[in-house]
């Protein structure tokens, strides 16, 4: 059997929230200013009430809602493959599973949330959603779901992403949302930047607070973020319950979990609901979040509260964290280049409860090539931080002979 | 439910060959020279014997090699959808299903026959495969197929396409294959074109003219198309073997089926396995093929010996035609830039058993757009005109007041 595939019936209809089984607790998001915690108040002409609920809830199970649940039928439950092909290249003691969120309306993982946050700010009345995008798949996957449920949508695209990636904007086009290339002349905080550095590539950073400038000025207007924030997180949780479900029918369980990391979403969508196990005593499993060594917030940065933005609009946020002025290189890996790791990432690596890794662009590039002839599946840049991560690995345990390790990774498709 | 899985289980072992159930069987090609029928010599220096063998065979079912079976499972079985956002868009009396073989590794139908003819090919000791490719799905289906086998592969990709989607060409490259623009000065035969014309945009005629001229060159190097010939749409049977399973567990048959034509090998494969059905007798199921006004070969070409490609080196082919020197505009449905139609295809159409509908290029566009915020897949162009023509006809039948049809249609992704 080539790949698991698990029936409609089967999607798990609650998320899951680690922060009940977390043994620090995040520490709260601080109003820059008082630099105490903020309140909902704060929140709220970003966020529809709902998504500021779950950002802040301590339970345990989420219920996905019934309209979201009929939504990612379109792509769900999406297909755990084995890696037959690339097991037989590395000839190492590994048996490697991926799952495969690559077939999904705009080919990522992203959907999962922006579907829910589409659902709550209908739910509320909202009628135009702001947000940036990074690889531009953020923005695919909100004008996707803005379009599902009849929302307005403006995305603010980084620049050098943008010009590397025209499709993306027809994509999103087509869905029938605008894209304007970040930094733009459209806000202060793009103004600003342009001043500074008329040929800067952009970043999510700076993305980010150009869509936040923006939301804050209408109050039918919502801004939404595809990464870092819990609610966010928690939506993803999807990804990881489906795979438990497809290993528990292939009657194995991962020793070691990797995934790329940008934001922190992905990552988390796959690890946390195998994280659970080891947070409950009942595993050992190692959970890898892997970052490009052009942007390491994991293995360099520092653990502070910084802006979650370049332009300093967001509360502070307790995480890993490279500065928010710092500037990724123009990588291909567009969705990686983010200064900081989301607060619960950010907060288990600090109790050593998963592992980072920083990998150069090349090992990665080469790790993808590889894998695309022997899997028929071209990865994303992001994605092939974690199939290199996983051929490092294979090697070392090929020279140490060691005992077969199970490996889940996370991967979507090149487009 | 929104779509119909199978289990890799329920994929069909056997390919349908609906020439054993034709009334009136296909006519020969014809040797150029001679106009006599072509004989297994004729083709040998092209491609292998097995292939060859199938082109010809009068056999119901052919087997589908093991090798072939486990790497179809690398996307195989595909989802058959039920297309609930577009039909409440149409609000007429329509049930309308699609298959959908944008999940697999190139995002369309053709790795089915790739990978099988990339089989035959190694089991057949040949090293190298040449082939042309029109919007780049069948370069990429071919170079991933080769991939697998450890086949060196070459694609003349039409000018058009190549400058339209340079992204393609990165995917073949990835898979380890070299791309050419065509008309390129590689060749005698693109030489030619580019002295009359030095802005050739290319065509799939021009093409096909290049690929099979290098060919030719080296016992231990042949030839593959993509489309056309009788063992190509044969492979294809997969995908309508498979929609006959999966809506036989909805409890339907169509009444109608609807694909767009190119050379006419999505047509075939979704559409054989039905019509098997209408010429046993036992169901009156339309089969609508939809091509292009800009390359009208079925509604506006003539049924008669013709050569497959435009310098005339192939067997003279009984099909509709425009003409092995009719020039397509250079519309974004690429793969749809054919000059003729499959010769199964053309008879069946000629003894009035499949129909034929022509298209306008914004009409199609328009559709895809009105299923992109429907059904959250953005169609790639060639999809497009069987989603335009399914609108068509339920506008029509919701005006008349008809009876519910049930249609089927052949859905492919954007990039």
């Amino acid at each position: 059997m080539k790949k698991i595939f698990l029936n409609e019936s089967d999607i798990p209809r609650e998320w899951y929230n680690i922060v009940a089984d977390m043994p620090n607790k995040p520490l709260p998001p601080l109003n820059p200013l008082t630099k105490q915690p903020v309140g909902p108040e704060d929140l709220s002409p970003l966020f529809p009430m709902e998504l500021i609920k779950q950002e802040v809830s301590a339970e345990r199970y989420i219920e996905i809602p019934d309209q979201v649940q009929e939504i990612y039928k379109i792509w769900r439950p999406s297909p755990l493959y084995r890696a037959t092909g690339l097991e037989k290249l590395l000839n190492a003691p590994v048996k490697i599973y991926y799952k495969y969120e690559g077939g999904s309306p705009s080919g990522s993982h992203k959907p999962n949330t922006a579907v829910a946050q589409a659902y709550y700010n209908k739910q509320e009345g909202v009628k135009k959603i702001i947000t940036e995008t990074g690889a531009g798949q953020w923005g695919t996957a909100l004008s996707f779901a803005c379009a599902q449920f009849g929302i307005e949508c403006d995305v603010y695209m980084v620049k050098v992403s943008y010009n590397q990636k025209p499709y993306r904007k027809i994509l999103i086009n087509t869905f029938g949302a605008q894209v304007y290339a970040s930094p733009s002349n459209r806000t202060q905080a793009g103004r600003n930047i342009l001043a500074q550095d008329p040929d800067s590539p952009g970043s999510l950073g700076i993305a980010i607070s150009e869509a936040i400038e923006i939301a804050a000025q209408d109050e039918h207007t919502k801004y939404a973020l595809g990464s870092v924030l819990n609610h966010v997180l928690l939506h993803q949780t999807i990804i990881g319950r489906e795979a438990e479900k497809q290993l528990e029918y292939a009657g194995d369980f991962p020793d070691v979990i990797i995934a790329p990391l940008g934001g922190g979403s992905n990552f988390a969508g796959l690890a946390f609901p195998f994280l659970k196990h080891k947070l409950e005593g009942n595993s050992n499993v190692r959970c890898v979040a892997v970052e490009p060594a052009s942007c390491p917030k994991l293995t360099r940065g520092k653990f502070m509260y910084d802006f979650g933005d370049t332009a300093g609009y967001t509360p502070l946020l307790p995480m890993y964290t490279l500065g928010h002025n710092f500037k990724p290189a123009a990588t291909h890996a567009g969705g990686l280049r983010y200064h900081g790791a989301s607060v619960l990432c950010s907060q288990l690596l600090k109790d050593g409860l998963i592992e980072a890794s920083a990998l150069q662009q090349l090992e990665c590039f080469e790790a993808g090539v590889l894998f695309a002839k022997a899997e028929g599946i071209v990865p994303a840049p992001e994605a092939n931080h974690a199939i290199a991560q996983v051929i490092r690995e294979a090697k070392g345990l090929r020279k140490k002979a060691c005992k077969k390790q199970y490996y889940l990774i996370y991967v979507v498709m090149a487009l």
